[in-house]
């Protein structure tokens, strides 16, 4: 079974830029948004996980940008589990127009578990679980 | 004697839009970069505030936009202190091209004294003294 | 009869800043959305309007901030058209928790038509219309 | 003879989040100022390259964040060309601390060569040229 989820996202003045495209950075931003969303769709929430020390800052992000987007577009963000250990979190993106048919980009990210001193702290038995299943 | 300060700013790609200009929203945080380095000047720092629980949230913001900028363009911003009082701090702002003649907009804040409990509360007289001289 | 459209609006961890709350310049693309999702309510959209030669730059935006925001906060975002005329429209805004209970801050924006060369054009009738009814 | 530039940058309140570090997607607006002054120190610019039609849109994009990044840091970033052909530009990325001794975290992207249609297009041997040299 596949482990996603998919989020919509519509694309405003903001994130444009003067190629008349979206900014390269904001794709950055719907990743993270893909992922609370993942997290959330697990019965956990981020805002949870750092109210009892929990944080998962990202070590890593790729980004492929396949097509350009357009002002006024219609996104689906599926975010896909890849792996999970009590030390870091994978996951994979894939940005979408709304039908899923047209692909504009993918992308990766590793997030590491750190506890509320910024140092890492390996995730409990438990949270590993609740984000696998 | 005015007290003012001026910083230098370069507009690069992501702060443009579709339209081929700025987007309005970061005049916002030119503005917090101008009344960051005036606060600087006088031998304080938002950081040190901040490290002796002094927050100066913004409660009030205007601006005007006069004329568009476009992308590359080389910005001087003028922050001028305008009242400083226990309870607030009020700026108001200039946006010019690199040799102060055209004038792009203008802005104004007020920033309210806090704890770091995220109640108001009132700055020392000297606080108050050092922003003004 | 009110003239006015409501947004939602969920806060992710980019719109934070280190105070633990939304950082003040977001109001500003909030406002954009709301306004965007305005006219598309009657039956119009930016995008639309662009093709058509028809812009709405920002020529003056205040915004009150009245409680601080915090991540993950659900919120809806109230936008009422205040005047509308050939020349400029005239928004206000209401920032409130999802209940539409709490108020996190006003705003108001003024926007001006302007045609693809960047000068100032006055709206025809019709679309005057069409935005007020 | 390595091929670099370097720029300075410090962390305004905009760029924090509520973990109390810079938040993740700043770097990648950081390196596309890295390579904007870079082109400038050929004595190129991308403004100007854009008046003639060619532009540079990012294909792919990569960091490691590797230590945390405060508010008020100052930080250097050095820009260093890998690769330029007719058809791609190749970048690294590192970012350091102002005396650039601490690693913050480094990246790469690739660029590609695109007409003002939007369409790949080949650079000529002269711009390839003035960027290696």
């Amino acid at each position: 079974m596949e482990n996603y989820s998919i989020i919509d996202h519509r694309v405003y003045y903001n994130e444009t830029d003067q190629m008349g495209r979206v900014y390269h950075s904001n794709y950055v931003v719907w990743m993270e948004k893909g992922r609370t969303e993942f997290i959330r769709d697990k019965g956990l929430s981020y805002k949870k996980l750092e109210e009892l020390g929990v944080f998962l800052p990202v070590s890593h992000i790729e980004i492929n940008f396949t097509k350009p987007i357009e002002y006024d577009s219609e996104l689906k963000i599926k975010t896909i589990l890849k792996k999970v250990t009590r030390i870091k979190v994978e996951f994979e993106y894939e940005i979408y127009d709304k039908e899923l048919k047209t692909l504009y980009g993918t992308g990766k990210t590793t997030n590491i578990f750190m506890g509320s001193n910024g140092v890492l702290k390996r995730a409990s038995k438990d949270l590993v679980e609740m984000i696998k299943k």
